[in-house]
């Protein structure tokens, strides 16, 4: 989306979000890079495409930038001012904010009404109000602020610099940057990303709002920890999660959490019979971990959020795996159902006395390793055919059950470990198993889920190349049979009770 | 414990656990180290210590040792024979194993009752007969059978080679496998495991009874998937959990896990309640999966099996994350009580602003790095000296909430990821961090858990070292705060639930 290119009826999202012009105000001066902010918009190139000014009185350049001692100093027009002076200037700041005719303002400074004294409240009451009343909107205080790949804007370094359609809202600057690089390192990308933390101003329901109607954002994900405003925010939820998936963890939700977020970003949090009526109500998906968070947005961007029923094939090596899995799934209401006479006879073709554990769970040799041969890799697009055509399940989940150190890991997981494999022959192996199962579930017209074993202890670089590749050919991989049958459950109950709502997908 | 020397009254798992020669019939002939059972048992050098002999009528060699054409040409006396022959050539082994005065036999043959087939169930049955009517005691079959790590025994390659107060039995290989493999790369090592398969003969009971009073075990898990005499395991586990904490996962608790498990291993599984009520009875402490089985496995054997109560100190970096882990702490009944103000008060000597931050949880940089020179090293005991001091916590649960990825992992996470760190210089640090916060627990004379949060797409190499360096200073560390509240909140149910019981810590 191209930076707006008029002032008068631009909504202040659209420019908080699309600024043309960036100062950092309070830029460290031990730091010869300018500190995180700094470097993170020059590391994304923020500076080849807009105007990018630092500001502090002790410097007159930094990082190459020509650094100003003031606001006030700065050549150009300033559309977006991120402020990281200590608390005490802020109102000076504000000041000369208002004199500049900044639209929006981050304060990343903390120090106001999370710490519980009054007076340092009365101070960001003060200030965001002086701000708000002079047409400027405001982030923070206690926040990282934004994450715009597209306009090359970030708060730390290294994120990815492709643009997505996952939007992020969050309370917490760690559990923003928690997801960006974790889900970023799976392949997953995004449409912009808030940290908002203590929500003065802009809050929850705000960017809800925005997200409701941006063209670049399908998928919406929020960590929340206070709701200024209940009527405003259930309106958005609503709104939002009426066209587009919307998936919110809730912080606070136990009394000691909630005392935690008031130190935190000075919320106040609501009761938890209150907020799930409302996730219910409005169509949006509550989740309750950072786990669950990441797990469903990789569901709701990838083939799982196909998954319309309750039956699951359930493909391992080993037994156990399989009877375990079993377990789990039923544990959530999940059905493992029996497979035809005919389906197991055309199993009993890759394998070997396939009369019983073909029934489902189907425990194949096959799917122990990876891409190990050509015949392997028939067999395991044979199984799958099969199952796929039995007729009787709505996903196939894949679990290799590898035991990892036993195959030969690169991790020296005791000091008598052998020498480990090459990774990049186990790279390899992993991204033609991706490849062979991403054609394998084209083939199927069947959602397939991907299960690396508690993937603790093991090979993570291979296997993080395996779930990139998994996820780039629409295949989610999930951490334990557990956390993929909390998804598939949690995904059918959302669908059924968004009753009367708009079907997503 | 040496090998027993006489033979009229030595008990058969004695023989079992310590034969002092081994036959291995059917040793493939395609692959030159001998197939899966020689090559391990030669790895960890049980043919240096005691007699091992390959039989395959094709073979005079294999991997350097003479091969015999069958038992029966076996020049020494054979203590413990293991089958890899075809399930039809089981009844002829059987024989031999009759005429050659074996005392135990492993029957690695599957093909038998888990098919389903009477006809392969009777060839089981009979030939189990016959075996226990000459005073041969079998496991399995379909089983992969024992790792005793004193007499160098094992079946699968690199295990760790100490013992340690661990034993396991299983009805998996593969989940055995994934417990020696996962636990021993954590520092954890074992007094024996056995995966006994169908348990046509030995079975859950006899195992229970052996670790019960097994001078080398200290800590008993279990996977089971079938009690074919209820009244004896009943029996048997109230021996055992009466004086060692016997941890048990049964497979197999739903009816389509149920059906799965006769596939698996020809058992038949009983109810969710049954069982329940069972280990209740009996002081077992029952988990539902193989990661709570491993976690609890890790509690057992560390500090954690000392919290002795409901309350927690939660000290992070990042206050979303302090949060979210109050509000899991609660949601299953575990308290994060407020500091005491003189806590507090000490606290704001190395935590800024620390008003709110200190409350508990602990909002504390210093548990967002490792070991970033000593200043942070004085700080990190300075607020856990303080905590422990507060006498309102029964235990600390440290996380430190790095965002990986963003503070240059080792894992190629993108594609403009930055070059890594050196691993030697993450592992110096993740070193010294362990050693300080073991010292640090001694300091403070409570127990500590450490939580690497969702360990996940982080820096494994790395991690692996701390957890293990953590764990040899007998701290637990867990994959997530979820984890490390099941745990607590598990152990003191248990506690309470074992009144009348013997106090085992």
């Amino acid at each position: 989306m191209p930076a707006p290119k008029t002032t008068g009826d631009v909504p202040p999202l659209e420019w908080l979000f699309h600024p043309r012009s960036i100062a950092v105000v309070g830029v460290p001066s031990g730091d010869p890079r300018g500190g995180n902010f700094l470097r993170a918009l020059r590391a994304l190139g923020y500076d080849e495409e807009h105007a990018l000014y630092p500001v502090n009185p002790k410097l007159t350049e930094v990082a190459g930038l020509p650094c100003y001692a003031s606001l006030l100093d700065v050549p150009g027009p300033i559309d977006h001012v991120i402020s990281q002076v200590p608390a005490a200037a802020v109102p000076g700041i504000v000041g000369h904010c208002i004199e500049r005719g900044v639209r929006t303002l981050q304060l990343f400074t903390a120090g106001f009404s999370e710490t519980g004294d009054p007076e340092r409240a009365a101070i960001e009451r003060d200030a965001v109000r002086r701000a708000v009343e002079a047409n400027i909107r405001v982030i923070g205080p206690n926040c990282m602020g934004l994450y715009v790949p597209e306009e090359r804007i970030a708060f730390t370094g290294n994120p990815p610099t492709e643009s997505g359609s996952v939007f992020l809202l969050s309370q917490s600057g760690v559990n923003t940057a928690d997801l960006i690089f974790r889900l970023g390192a799976l392949g997953l990308r995004f449409s912009k990303a808030v940290s908002y933390g203590n929500g003065a101003d802009l809050a929850a329901h705000d960017f809800l709002d925005y997200a409701a109607t941006d063209p670049q954002t399908a998928v919406v994900g929020a960590y929340i920890e206070g709701v200024p405003d209940g009527p405003a925010f259930a309106a958005a939820l609503r709104r939002c999660a009426r066209t587009k998936p919307t998936v919110i963890l809730k912080g606070g939700l136990s009394a000691a959490g909630a005392r935690a977020v008031s130190s935190h970003t000075g919320s106040l949090a609501g009761s938890v019979e209150v907020f799930e009526a409302l996730c219910r109500q409005s169509g949006a998906l509550r989740v309750e971990s950072m786990a669950e968070l990441r797990d469903m947005l990789v569901a709701l961007t990838s083939s799982t959020r196909q998954v319309h029923g309750h039956r699951v094939a359930m493909l391992s090596s080993g037994g156990g795996v399989g009877v375990l899995a079993t377990d789990a799934f039923a544990r959530v209401g999940l059905d493992v159902p029996e497979l035809p006479e005919a389906t197991r006879e055309q199993l009993s073709e890759f394998i070997p006395i396939a009369g019983t554990s073909a029934r489902n769970p189907i425990d194949a040799e096959s799917f122990g390793g990876r891409g190990r041969g050509a015949g392997e890799s028939e067999r395991r697009r044979g199984i799958l055919r099969a199952v796929a055509g039995s007729g009787v399940v709505d996903a196939i989940v894949v679990s290799p059950g590898i035991v990892q150190g036993a195959h030969g890991s690169r991790v020296p997981w005791h000091n008598d470990a052998p020498p480990a494999r090459p990774p990049e022959e186990e790279r390899e192996e992993a991204l033609a198993l991706a490849s062979e199962l991403a054609a394998a579930q084209g083939e199927a017209g069947l959602p397939l889920l991907y299960v690396e074993r508690d993937r603790v202890w093991g090979d993570l670089g291979a296997d993080l190349e395996l779930a990139r590749a998994l996820y780039t050919g629409g295949i989610a991989s999930y951490d334990s049979i557990e956390r993929a049958a909390f998804v598939i459950e949690r995904l059918l109950a959302w669908r059924a009770r968004r009753k009367g709502l708009p079907q997503l997908f």
